[in-house]
């Protein structure tokens, strides 16, 4: 199945949600012309088609494979991924004083859109080293700087996250990893790391150079919990003071998941200091990781929300393609009896109207939430917060996104759908790692209810829904949605117990997504004149934003229904 | 995992919704007394959590093998088939004069709810039979009742159903399959079948002595579409006139498909007269197969829908296992600091309300539509009507909730639900299937806008949604729900055109269908005085009846808001 990129809606959603003109006004981001945006998003487009789309298949049927501590990923991954550095699309929106375009972070954001509608699993690589840039830019010494950036830049290296641990899931405080100063000989100031760490996404494979790996870890003493952990770099070789590489560390990936999708990217079991010769060094200061993982953490999930509109993309564009092409009955409105293309009966359609409009809702709220984030790193203070507010949205809605429109592109197959050749099944188990990893769904609502709800005690979200609820006057059921969900973030902040908010979280965050990408959705119509777009977005206002106003009962609720049966009498 | 039968849940749902002591009362079913029925859901329980159950994950992972033609299944199913065959669990429902035990279907029903609940792919094989079952005693002659039915109704030997073809999913009129008198030799009177099927469930095994496949063919000159196919038995061997096996057929199944789950079920490309050498009979009259087709889809999309109940309540156990062993995080509103069971978390305790609310609600409606059937068997010709009704209700919401259920279960492991070995992510799989075959859930919605909703001008739904209503009194979300969707009803019995109604036909049905469950459910809580079922009830009505109400816009969105785009600009 051939994968065309979107450049058209990518161009429209960066224009009008990320609003990548007033960028391009900022000294900073001057670089970013009409030109330079177009010749971007097109290339990348050509390359992710051209090159990572074909790979895509044999990366879920073959995968990564584990054999004595080496992970080999299938064949034709290693050239696509050097083609991938050499082209320079590892360091679009990378810090310049190391090799990076220093481009907004919106554009990095299409690089990664584009490549993971290719080939999700794949992307998953790119995404990682994305995490360690930052982490080490904000954090890192300026030794660790120019020792590490410039090959992580561009995609020599690639980084990890190391953060899990089979008794430390969503709760990061729980972990047991040691960190052990060393006071002498050749590693003296370093640490000698100790401890096992899990689903350590692309932790080992044959892909690049060398692996940075940026572990959670605790030092003698430290504080219980999660203000006890602090940052490391451990590499997967030693790198020589002036950059070249030395021996292997003493790390060792121990085993790969068998999993249920994106099957090219080896999910690892990382044992760091089995000889107890693992060296790594601290980042930023002693108990502060939490902080730096914090730094990382921002721009991953919104690259995991971009990865439900990555494979809602694909699953879109394979379902309508079949549903084009696939001849079965007449219409049944129709006085022609001759078979027609299943597009045309009213259920298809709607089926394949659905996938467009969550897809396309799902990427203007990615644009508009990369476009806060430019915005901030300019300085504005009220869309930084407001992109702080927008992550949990686009994480947990687009990643939703994801599963139901892979899960309809399976249903517009029918029988075929299910069977593994169509590949249809693939996104449909491909996407559903996306609303676990990265923080919980659930993770992601208690976010929203918790801590961004209490910005300004509730006045960010409140700013945001009524922007929404003044701009969609001719838009009533958008505008009715932003005013259901600010009446129940007004309840969350003044009168509910935080019981009341967690249980009803998941659902007023879909409230909050849904009206978000359907004010970008109706931006996005009024300046582009498309009558594609047009009819996708009166199709989203219609159907998919009152039935997001039927959650409010659900968000709502309130925390008696949730515990009116005790533990034992629920489960059984 | 180990498995529990949801006995007290399937018996109270028995009692109440499908009533059956009104049903005992009748002489047919005077012998389902409340001690017979008792016996055979413990003892259905414990067969499958004993017998079936711990194959489900070899079913899976080593599925079923075609080498040469043969299918085999895995280790230890052919002894689990016999065991099930030797206990008589097959032939509850059978017709007495055939050796069954003519008991309401609401007890068969039970039996394959429970045997699917501890292995969806397996309990294929006797759903399966159960259709050839009905489709022979209904339509077959004397001679064939009495040479087939007995082996069936054991389940000695099992049958298949073969509609599609490569051209012909949806679209059974489509078929080109032939079926060519024989006039001389020794089997003059029956038919040389020459096709291609696919999709053919268990269409080749090795678990029971003989195949009887019902085939749709044309014979010549029959006339175009769906009016010109008849109905044929062609048994994989040859049975001779006093039951003892004879030669093969001419039958072959060609290859299995690689799916994305329901592993242990061989879905079988099947070829007819590879040799000229296939023969078949005819079952009733010629032309007369699609009506013969339709008495075996009843009861099978009835045993879809069960599906669904059956992969969510194996999905809910495993999460609620898990939710109440896994140990992570304090409770946030709570001042003691120790990690608590994850089923104290405000989300993940909705997760799991919900999918125990979805769960129950769509056993209640299995179960009330199963005495609905029964009543119809007794001469209620109303509940006849309403059971053809709720069938494609129960067929499509309850397969829909399979999958949802299934995706929370998932959800609720995290990380570990991602990875094959926990078994979550199986339910996820095999769940996906049921709103595909057997009529895809889009085809159920037709069934319900335009055939059914037909029914008396619109008078069967109305009358449905009418009861409802007025016993839902003192349940405001469920009796609010009822009235939209009789309004709705009312407004695509009069005003909607064809369009109108099939675009808006599947939203129309999860609202239906969530109205039928949540009174049901109350029903069930008003008669059983039990706390877990009222509390799961309340859930059900405050927070999923109100999101079914969400889907009236849609419902109502009309053609023009589908038809606004040509094909090409919608698929680009």
């Amino acid at each position: 199945m051939d994968f065309t990129p979107p450049t058209a809606d990518q161009l429209l959603a960066i224009k009008v949600s990320a609003g990548i003109e007033e960028l391009a006004a900022h000294e900073r981001y001057g670089a970013a012309t009409s030109d330079t945006v177009e010749a971007i998003v097109e290339g990348i487009g050509a390359f992710a088609a051209g090159e990572w789309a074909p790979l895509n298949r044999i990366g879920d049927t073959a995968g990564a494979k584990w054999a004595d501590g080496v992970v080999t990923l299938p064949d034709g991954y290693r050239a696509a991924y050097q083609a991938f550095v050499e082209q320079g699309w590892n360091s679009i929106a990378g810090p310049e004083e190391f090799g990076g375009q220093g481009l907004p972070f919106t554009l990095a954001t299409c690089v990664l859109e584009t490549l993971g509608a290719a080939n999700m699993g794949f992307t998953l690589l790119p995404m990682l080293t994305v995490g360690a840039i930052e982490a080490l830019h904000h954090h890192g010494s300026d030794a660790q700087k120019a020792l590490y950036l410039p090959k992580l830049v561009s995609g020599e290296w690639s980084g990890t996250m190391n953060l899990t641990e089979p008794q430390a899931g969503s709760d990061v405080g729980a972990l047991r990893t040691t960190a052990t100063p060393i006071t002498d000989g050749p590693h003296a100031g370093k640490y000698r790391i100790a401890g096992t760490k899990i689903y350590i996404t692309f932790g080992e494979h044959d892909a690049a150079e060398n692996i940075i790996h940026l572990v959670l870890a605790r030092t003698p003493g430290a504080p219980a919990g999660s203000r006890g952990i602090s940052l490391f770099i451990v590499p997967k070789i030693h790198v020589n003071e002036d950059g070249s590489l030395g021996e292997a560390n003493d790390v060792r990936c121990v085993s790969i998941e068998h999993k249920l999708g994106i099957n090219v990217s080896p999910t690892c079991v990382m044992s760091y200091g089995d000889n107890g010769e693992c060296i790594g060094e601290m980042v930023g200061r002693e108990n502060g990781g939490l902080a730096a993982m914090f730094t990382m953490m921002n721009s991953a999930r919104i690259n995991v929300g971009s990865q439900g509109v990555q494979i809602a993309e694909r699953a879109l564009q394979q379902a309508a393609a079949y549903a084009r092409d696939r001849i079965q009955s007449a219409r049944a409105s129709s006085t022609d009896k001759t078979p027609v293309a299943i597009i045309e009966h009213p259920d298809v359609r709607r089926m394949i109207l659905r996938m467009r409009a969550l897809t396309e809702g799902a990427r203007a709220l990615l644009y508009y939430t990369a476009g806060q984030v430019d915005r901030g790193a300019l300085g504005d203070e009220a869309a930084a917060r407001r992109a702080e507010l927008l992550v949990p949205l686009l994480k947990a809605w687009g990643t939703d996104v994801g599963c139901e429109v892979a899960s309809l592109g399976v249903q517009v197959h029918g029988g075929m759908g299910f069977v593994e050749e169509t590949g249809a099944a693939q996104h449909y188990r491909d996407a559903r790692i996306a609303p676990i990893y990265e923080g919980t769904n659930g993770i992601q609502a208690a976010d929203l209810v918790t801590r961004k709800l209490g910005f300004e005690n509730g006045g960010v979200l409140q700013a945001l829904l009524g922007d929404i609820a003044a701009e969609m006057e001719d838009v009533p059921e958008v505008a009715a949605l932003a005013k259901d969900a600010a009446a129940i973030g007004q309840w969350m902040t003044t009168t509910a117990s935080l019981d009341d908010k967690l249980g009803g979280s998941v659902p007023f965050l879909t409230m909050c997504a849904v009206a978000v990408a359907g004010w970008q959705l109706a931006r996005q119509t009024r300046q582009s004149n498309n009558p594609a777009k047009t009819a996708v977005t009166k199709f989203f206002n219609r159907t998919i934003a009152p039935e997001a106003r039927g959650l409010g009962a659900a968000a709502m609720a309130g925390e008696e229904l949730l515990y009116e049966l005790d533990s034992a009498a629920l489960v059984g």
